[in-house]
């Protein structure tokens, strides 16, 4: 759909990157770019306003907003100034809604980021939050998803399953029933790993500083999916080993106690907001080191600074998963079907 | 709503203008600020996709991005990137979307806008378009809402009522049998009021660059909400002549087979994408003659390019409607009702 409705979208030699990346790139002056991104939130699709009414609807507008900075973040970007468009319904009260927003500034705030106007609509239930972020990036260092090459090693922070996880838990009342003789703490990562993800900033500037990424984006469309749009854009290649990628524990307790295998919720599980990056091998130990530094900057509220190289980019050909016995299959794609709650529409595409 | 949201909303040196006017003004470089606007259209709130299957869908696309652009033309800006979120129900057909994207990109081609990123939602049912635009203008030269002195003119672009005109008979049965009697002709200028706004940008910019605007600010939220606004805003009362206000010939042959008063729709209907300014008296023939230097350059099909003084702003106080005996009443705001449709959600409001 996002390429039939690509076509004859207008073309400017100022867009460095336009339709197909997590942000647009636009020069805007000399010695800057200026990324723009944008990322809707819509309930019945994306989650439940039940859920975070029964915890901290503050979560909500953090994870809005959280989702924006991921794109420019993972190009090497600082965000910088934000648009909100709501969309509430009837059944919403003031109350709720101006806690989403709190939660929304108090990220924002964070990061140096600006919400600086926005639109809102009155609709007959549900709710949507739509979030348009700028970010500035040095002319010409934004890391896009085009630029891996043939040997680069695929590198991935954190830990993978737990978003998935935790949509289980929170919507499936047999997953929670299959769940419920894991530790409450088990159980409650997997379900903060949906609520409230990550915020990757400080570790993607870092990294990207080094100047010896290829390309870099982020795994909130699943981290296949992902791999399958690096090599596309790309025009490479790539064989992830299944042994390699890392599970969050938590999502390994809760995938086997609903008879799921982890590693299916790792690759296609989606919303894990974690980056996903190629560079050449010999870059390695620079990348750990500037991922060291960034440990002792806080991150927000977590420590799971790891680096995981889980495969490699190879010439132009398939992109295969090698399972542990090392025979290889296609790597499915797969990534964005997570995002359909029962009974809803289908998923999402970026452009 | 917007003043409760907007509590909390981070602190920056760099925005000129956040939120609380049409776009938000933020400082990227010396010499120029870029201007960033959103606007949403949401079916059921604002429009039927019926209403365009049965026409030209790509008049959805265009009208998504003419309120924004609107936005921009009215801070004196020049709109440059598009990012656009689409939310789309499963019954609506690929061929539909790529139309309505067609009109989009057209009219983004024909103002030099880059259409950039975005975001897309598969939904139960509906459409939903928000269009992120950004633009460029001169340091310091915005034209802001919070302008207006005492003294000034009132002044308006064009003729007022004629998109509610097109709402009714769009929208409601009885609507169309009462103005069953008019001529097509009459009745199809209204509807295309309602699909097919004008768009002011080129005007916009010439009376812009006159500098001798106090404020100025679009119409499409409502004539006197809008006047409401720019008195708020620039801490100023104000008064409306009721036979000033130019209402289009068409809004009242529909409004008086409709058995409506002419005037409500021009104040209150919304949805009509004029300017409106204020400046010093003695700046009325300048503003003209830069009108007038517009109209050579074809104004999107249309050409009602007339400059109407409405009223004056006044002193601190009252924002009064000066009947044609000579009486006053308070100005009603009540400018964001027209957004509500039969069975659907509350209006809307900008922030």
């Amino acid at each position: 759909l996002i390429d039939l409705l690509s076509r004859g979208a207008p073309v400017d030699p100022d867009v460095l990157v336009g339709i197909g990346d997590d942000a647009a790139v636009v020069r805007t002056r000399p010695g800057q770019d200026l990324l723009l991104t944008c990322d809707l939130l819509h309930e019945g699709v994306h989650f439940r306003s039940s859920w975070y009414a029964d915890r901290d609807p503050g979560l909500l507008g953090r994870k809005a907003l959280a989702a924006s900075i991921s794109d420019i973040a993972c190009k090497g970007g600082l965000p910088r100034f934000c648009l909100v468009t709501l969309g509430a319904g009837q059944d919403l009260t003031a109350e709720f809604l101006t806690a989403v927003f709190s939660g929304l500034y108090a990220l924002a705030r964070e990061h140096g980021i600006s919400v600086v106007g926005g639109d809102t609509v009155g609709l007959a239930q549900g709710l949507l939050l739509d979030v348009f972020l700028t970010g500035e990036v040095q002319t010409g260092r934004a890391l896009l998803r085009t630029g891996a090459q043939p040997g680069d090693l695929i590198l991935v922070t954190g830990g993978f399953g737990l978003a998935r996880a935790g949509l289980e838990l929170l919507d499936k009342p047999p997953a929670r029933a299959a769940a419920c003789g894991l530790e409450a703490a088990v159980r409650e990562r997997a379900v903060a790993g949906q609520l409230r993800p990550p915020v990757r900033l400080a570790v993607a500037r870092r990294l990207a500083a080094t100047g010896l990424l290829h390309a870099m984006s982020d795994t909130s469309d699943g981290l296949a999916a992902q791999v399958h749009h690096i090599c596309r854009q790309s025009g490479c290649g790539a064989i992830v080993r299944a042994d390699a990628v890392p599970v969050d524990p938590a999502a390994v307790g809760v995938a086997r106690a609903c008879g799921v295998e982890p590693l299916a919720w790792a690759l296609w599980g989606g919303e894990d907001y974690e980056l996903i990056m190629t560079a050449p091998p010999a870059a390695q130990p620079a990348l750990l080191a500037a991922m060291a530094g960034a440990a002792t900057e806080g991150q927000d509220g977590r420590c799971e600074l790891s680096l995981t190289a889980i495969g490699r980019i190879t010439a132009p050909g398939e992109i295969l998963l090698q399972r542990e016995d090392g025979t290889t299959v296609p790597l499915d794609f797969a990534g964005y079907q997570h995002f359909r709650l029962p009974g809803e529409g289908a998923g999402e595409e970026r452009f």
